[in-house]
């Protein structure tokens, strides 16, 4: 089934105690998309600037990705550039300039509002609402937020959950939607289902991501990877691969839900050994099975 | 198998935000001893003072560990004095008196020696290695450290670890080891154990465990409990857990390790759930074997 991926399409400058680059492809609906694209056909809706030449646009078109939502604006595609610090475990903002996005409204494109499976990447509450809004009876729709929007959109925010099925967020920013009030993950999640999505899906980085759901709780560690090399874009891909493997099975079962989440950590995992999209450029539908038979084994108790 | 463990047993007074409790029964060597016997005979080395009076003591023999490496000294058991803030993520060390800690050397009776299974759980170094070189010929030997020991005796625990079989840490004492110059948990670990240990085995808290050996990674999760009372003795009852299990099943092999990590991790989840030793003292075998085959399940991906 055809994946709708709503949000931002963007240029990054990126440092790292390794190496830095500037002005590669990014944002979180370009990582979502081409994620989801390993496993499904991908309809992208965002904006991008003059800047945004045919050459970005070829490398989402290798992987078919359906590009008719994408308004050209006049004006630079959003920027971000970001700084890690020695562990790559904390990073700064440097730069931001929203540029094309500073007063883009997305407009879904009406033969893509039949789409049954969409995902709302980050961006401001109040513009994933209004994707949503222009939607037929979507099946599954998830969406993504960051601390930004929970901290000052909040209101904003409690409507979208009211009006998706699930909600994809990082322990942080777990945390901080429930005003850490609670004492683990699991009881900060069952609390963000009581705002209402079904589905809440928390992204731990290198610790994994955990599931909560009416029918039970899934938690799994992350690949056991040696190195990271840039983690930018690793929640992006993985909120890719979750929701590519749903739309590409149709099953919303538990069971499957629980390798939806496992196919997220393995995306992630080679997402994180490039820059950009860089890596997941070269892998292929067997270098994902492979590394998913592998977390499969590895979890198996005998 | 009978297993050896040698540490500190204590007196814990400790503040959450839900309650406090004052001179409980704590101490790493307790806390480990106490969740090993629920799988093996279990033998404690290590000293108390004249406030540890048989109401303690049956503690301990209520599950039958041998009590005869138990040195009673003049002066009072070691305290601890913690205290937990708001996310019982973080704690602080309020007070700390060794008392007869503090010039005990670890005496292994002769009858214990031959142990095969024996955990030295967290003391300083150089007394860690006293009691090991008591010991004739042992099958498995497990050490926990501090970041305390790591700042303060590193050289003393790298002659350590080369005469142990395996290292139980928590991450930031891994990355504290190898001079937080790694960016992930698997470098660290891997690197750890070129210092000498065939086992490297990371406590992750709420983030579940990592075990690394010469034969693969294990990564899992924790239990995912929704609430947390107390982690006090977290860490030091998934050591019991671990080398209880190995030590009932003497099986080394990489898939019974990872069992064994799984126990450790069960264990742990109920410690967590009252203060001191409440509610293991409550557990059956049986219990632990429904939340481990919860946690089986769990990870099983079909």
């Amino acid at each position: 089934m055809s994946l709708l991926v709503v949000g931002s399409i963007a240029f990054d400058s990126i440092d790292t105690p390794h190496g830095n680059v500037e002005r590669v492809l990014g944002g979180s609906a370009t990582y979502l998309a081409y994620a989801a694209s390993l496993y499904t056909d991908v309809r992208l809706v965002g904006a991008v600037g003059e800047d945004f030449t045919d050459e970005y646009m070829d490398v989402l078109r290798e992987r078919n990705i359906d590009l008719d939502g994408l308004q050209r604006r006049k004006g630079k595609s959003l920027f971000w550039h970001g700084r890690y610090m020695d562990d790559m475990n904390e990073r700064e903002t440097v730069e931001i300039d929203l540029n094309v996005f500073s007063d883009y409204e997305p407009v879904v494109p009406d033969d893509f509002r039949d789409s049954k499976y969409v995902f709302l990447a980050n961006a401001r509450p109040a513009l994933q609402m209004e994707a949503r809004e222009q939607l037929r009876n979507p099946r599954l729709v998830l969406c993504d937020t960051m601390d930004l929007w929970i901290e000052t959109t909040r209101g904003e925010l409690m409507e979208l959950l009211k009006r998706v099925d699930g909600l994809v967020l990082n322990d942080g920013e777990a945390r901080l939607l429930t005003n850490n009030k609670y004492p683990t993950l699991v009881a900060a999640g069952k609390r963000i289902m009581d705002f209402g999505p079904k589905y809440v899906i928390i992204k731990k980085g290198e610790h994994g991501a955990m599931l909560l759901t009416h029918d039970g709780i899934f938690a799994v560690p992350a690949y056991p990877l040696e190195d990271v090399f840039d983690p930018t874009g690793a929640g992006d891909t993985f909120g890719g691969g979750v929701m590519g493997y749903l739309a590409k099975t149709g099953d919303l079962s538990f069971a499957n839900m629980k390798k939806a989440i496992l196919h997220g950590t393995v995306v992630a995992s080679f997402t994180v050994e490039k820059f950009s999209l860089d890596r997941l450029r070269e892998i292929t539908p067997a270098d994902i099975e492979e590394r998913h038979g592998e977390m499969v084994r590895m979890l198996e108790i005998l």
